[in-house]
């Protein structure tokens, strides 16, 4: 066992830090931050800055234009970017992007990766995953999936309404999951490619949330009689929650890793104010009532990115790690949010005001322990693997290795 | 000991919660409600229904124009107006005011009273109290505070920075706290009344905050050689701190009863959307994972509402009750912050949306754990209680009653 | 409302306390505390110290010797006698006789009363209750229940394994709930009385256990063709789920109050260490890491405290309190464990040894999370209550006074 | 990174899980196992079996019989012992030995090494560790130190009371802390070396405790007027504390590492019994009740492995690890207890006696938050280093690598 960073991923950290710290965070003040998240033309400006440092995408093959780094190099540079809300956007790795990226790198056919993911790759477009759909459809339980795609001649003819649409406003393609239905039999879900704009791809509203820092926000998406041609399926027809499958276990990974970083931000400020502000005779952090709680967010940040960085490494030695990566998502999930509630408390009336970066993510990162599945049903996952017998690969033992 | 409610308050209780039911939620949806809190316009609207309906500022004492209630009684009828976020800003209970209401009553000169108390109490006007200072004045540590008031004549002339200030921007007058200097001597903190607007105060800024259910938002307000006339000195010089403390014992449960009634409609959102929303084979409801994050929202609600009231009760029979309402402050707004914490969980990625009102509620109620002193500050009020040997009265125990 | 106790109550809790105190503490260092519970032979002492002062069976009918207190009056005297894990066994209040004596004054034939209840009020023989069963028997799962009574003649004949049954080495009789067969028809669950020892009633073997306080200890019994009379039958033939209803509810509660007792010793024992001594330059007690924790705990008793006495109010009212009782059993045990482990931590090294009473109630009250229903059943019970839509009674609102 | 072991290591990881499994897990029936620890007997005999297998004494520098296992090394064999609270004795890792081995081997002389470290190493002896004292000297706090050791000639003659001293009955030798004064003067603290029994050592009385596997038990010693000759100072005069340092970091996380396999036995017991024990309609397991209380422990039990196996492999590469030891202590131990508390919980009744081993593990695990420094001790050495600026060496990020 080796904890050590090797030189090459130990330097790309540093330089992100550096970036992150000195081209990003001026940003963070810019007014085209909105309710519903930074805009397009802010997301360019912070796009042209990891461009111009070499920083852009490094999450891609270099085939298309990335860096190529592993899943632990991801882990490693995905936390230093996280460090700012907006660190991620300007790398192009921020949800659902970064996703799609790897769901095309690993599933598209040629022709669809130069037509998405090249552009994307190169900061150039961003896109949205139809996925969810609103009560009574597919939320935390896939299989309740209501949007249909018809097979027509060549084509497909897609209906549904999809929600909570990360960046659907804004985005140039659209990956869309749909129950398929072959001359009226069922063969299963499929994913589809559309272009957007589209005639059939209506956003029917933006939608208010907690959180702000998603470009292009959430929207509420209605599909009426979308026609995609067959050359548009993403991957085989009926294969729609296998490929999600493949998207998923790394994609909830990759949240840990920025959110990571969102929390190390929000305890080096809290760290920084109690240091400095007085009462009762000390500083803040004099007291061990916020020096216990600080102590906490040390031993939550620490053991956060140790899960993380196994689970990648996992990833990386070919492993599928779906309950790994169950565990990983719980843990880091609600121990970020622990480290972000915790700064906000040790900031007193400070942390209620939009005056540190610490407000926003506490409104933005409540909203991890829900999506890429809620804690209860990787709980259950978790608990349906012992059940099965099956041994949790949860730490490389002897057999493991 | 009898736990019955004496019919006629728990008619009261009735009464104001089909008010809130009836009059005050159809408001939930008005675009009055802005990111700085309800307009000034849409609080009147409200302050009409509740005039109509008899439920204006019950807790004020019916010589100046309410019902009277005790702490008891507003233990009841707070928590149900509380169920709606614009319940407690259309009965006039809503802080600042409502503390303010009680100071006046409890402190002003009759002629005050006339002036300031009365209308407030008609729900004509609003009122804000300028305590909180930014770093390094007066937070937490009410002893760090830095505005001082200067004697000069019959005259004090007030200089200093505030920060937090609720409803600053709209209010009518302001209660001004500040360190007192006679020919250069300090006499210690006294409350001063202001008219406002004020030649000599200045709203420096309106506060983004988490928050936004405040009318008026929060404000830093700058005082700037205010000159006050000696008659519009609120109780004594000198005595700021202790009117302060007969202010803040009751606020603080005050504004637990408001948060209690707020916290069970997140719990009956989500109870109502865990009873119907299907996911794995049932409702949410019928899922451990689910109920059992409810039922305990059922106990957090049940041992809430157990304490305030019995707070409330000690405080009828003439006990001061300082370390009471630490236990109280702390408990109710932990217990209260899991529940809604829990009921957004369940409501899933809906919980992050505007679509329910438990987003809102969700950010409006993580200051509670902060503002009438942090839990940290309050626990350890509790400590130094028990460091001093004295018994908690934490309960009529024999020697008690 | 009204939370002041009467002053015939405080009266009598005042006395309980004393008595603990006084007669009761001494008896702490007594040898004749064994792993598998204090003998009777110390028993026996002890209910004489309680019976020379007037505080035997507080809770038993006047007609039957006791003092016939109300459940209110039982939470308070109960939490005073708790105080000393011998404090119950002297008032001849502790498990299982206590609940026993309820379940016979409520349920038992005059007969029956006369010749189990009354000596048992007297403080002179003690009983045992056997329900549980080893898996696959009846657990927290009454419904697995494998005991069977098979009518023959006017006889039921006994056969069955159970375990886990207190105070079955030295009981006078037992309560035995057994599937009833009459002409191989399974009419339900029956209740018998049977006096011990008795052919066809072997203790298998005494139970090496985590606690230590219960008088007898707990053992594994065989019921080996045990011949019992109708006359026998306490209750109704096949009414004994309802009768074991009519049990549990208040014997839930009344665990509640004794440990509550407990939990305050604990919790006096680590307060009064943690003020003298000395560790990094004050006192333990000048601390906010520990001065915290026993905040916490003040807290905890006073929420445990006020929930016992509204639920004991509510079955004084004749409320049947099903749901009510889980969420105290829930809270109560829960609260209380947390008080005891964190009295436990500020001990330190001492907390670890026989040298204070925390490590004995910290190994007793660990039972109290699983017996009368584990912590996961009464949790499912309070969810099913909200999945029927049935309000849960948890606080005299208006509707229910 | 990575976080495979290398395959010798996985094989001795096998071999040791094989012979806990297979040679030491019939043992835990032997009533050798008293209330103060097994027996010396017993001990031997399992140290035999060890022997036997070639486990003995794996930390220990191959020049001195041992395997000479790393840090990292020890955090694998020993989890794996772990498995069984006898396992540890058997490969002679328990503590204290295993600490003071760990010391000898750095500070002592080689005659020292020879007459001390040699035989124990082989199994043949045991040792003890003087340092704490009873209030009011050194507990948490090692400043308090009171015992004292007055240079006399070529001697020092020591005098105080010591307690809470495991393995003190039947150990071979004791290392002493004492206070010492040389010419009047205090130059600090030493460590001392002295043969048992001897003349000035008196075992005051064998403390019962609530854990029971150490072997000899917890005693209280006082040291009356012991001479010990300036050989047997254990490295220099004045050195104790940082000598104690030398031992503590490591130590304290052998704890870890022992008690993690501990905790993956009650879990492992836990989850076999719910896999098979019905209620309500299905295996305790299929409730997500018990299922969610499981899926906590793997994830706790793997996230303590990551923090565990990282600290350790820090001291391979030379690193004091002082904050990074808190920290896992803090964790671990926290993680741990969480471990057997749930596991205990879902065995219900039957968690609660001694037919599992989870009682008695949920015995011996409590004092672990407590002994080598309390939570809140750790807690306060992270936040100091917060305070002074100090970067939390968490995690191996670039500039550490």
């Amino acid at each position: 066992m080796d904890f050590a960073l090797p030189p090459d991923l130990a330097a790309l950290e540093a330089r992100t830090a550096a970036f992150v710290r000195e081209e990003v965070l001026p940003f963070e003040a810019d007014p085209r931050r909105t309710a519903h998240g930074p805009t397009d033309d802010l997301r360019r400006d912070l796009v042209a800055k990891a461009r111009a440092a070499g920083l852009l995408s490094p999450h891609v093959p270099k085939a298309w234009g990335g860096l190529g780094l592993s899943h632990l190099g991801k882990a490693v540079v995905f936390e230093a970017a996280g460090y700012s809300m907006l660190g991620p956007i300007a790398l192009a790795i921020a949800a659902p992007d970064e996703g799609n990226m790897h769901l095309l790198a690993e599933v598209a056919s040629e022709a669809q990766k130069a037509r998405y993911l090249a552009p994307m790759a190169a900061g150039e477009t961003r896109s949205c995953f139809l996925m969810t759909e609103p009560h009574p459809g597919a939320g935390a339980d896939p299989s309740l999936l209501k949007t249909t795609a018809v097979k027509d001649g060549d084509d497909f003819v897609i209906n549904g309404l999809k929600w909570l649409i990360t960046g659907a406003e804004g985005a140039a393609f659209a990956i869309i999951m749909a129950r398929t239905l072959v001359e009226g039999r069922d063969v299963g879900a499929t994913m589809f490619l559309a272009d957007l704009p589209a005639e059939g791809v209506r956003i029917v509203r933006a939608l208010d949330t907690l959180d702000s820092s998603f470009t292009g926000g959430h929207a509420e998406v209605a599909l009426e009689t979308l026609r995609v041609p067959a050359s548009d399926v993403l991957g085989a027809v009926g294969e729609g929650f296998r490929h999600a499958q493949a998207r998923l276990v790394p994609a909830r990974l990759t949240h840990c890793m920025r959110w990571l970083g969102a929390a190390r931000r929000a305890h080096d400020i809290a760290t920084d104010y109690a240091g400095r502000r007085e009462a009762f005779g000390g500083t803040l952090l004099s007291h061990e009532g916020v020096g216990f709680m600080l102590a906490d967010n040390e031993i939550d940040l620490h053991t956060t990115r140790l899960v993380i960085r196994h689970a990648a490494w996992l990833l990386d030695q070919g492993e599928k790690a779906n309950v790994e990566s169950s565990m990983v998502k719980v843990f880091a999930s609600e121990a970020i949010f622990r480290i972000v509630d915790r700064s906000l408390q040790v900031l007193g009336g400070l942390g209620m005001t939009r005056d540190t970066e610490v407000e926003r993510i506490f409104r933005d990162v409540r909203g991890f322990r829900i999506y890429d599945g809620p804690s209860e049903v990787h709980r259950w996952n978790i608990a349906r693997r012992l059940a099965r017998g099956a041994a949790v690969k949860a730490l490389p033992e002897g057999r493991a290795a």
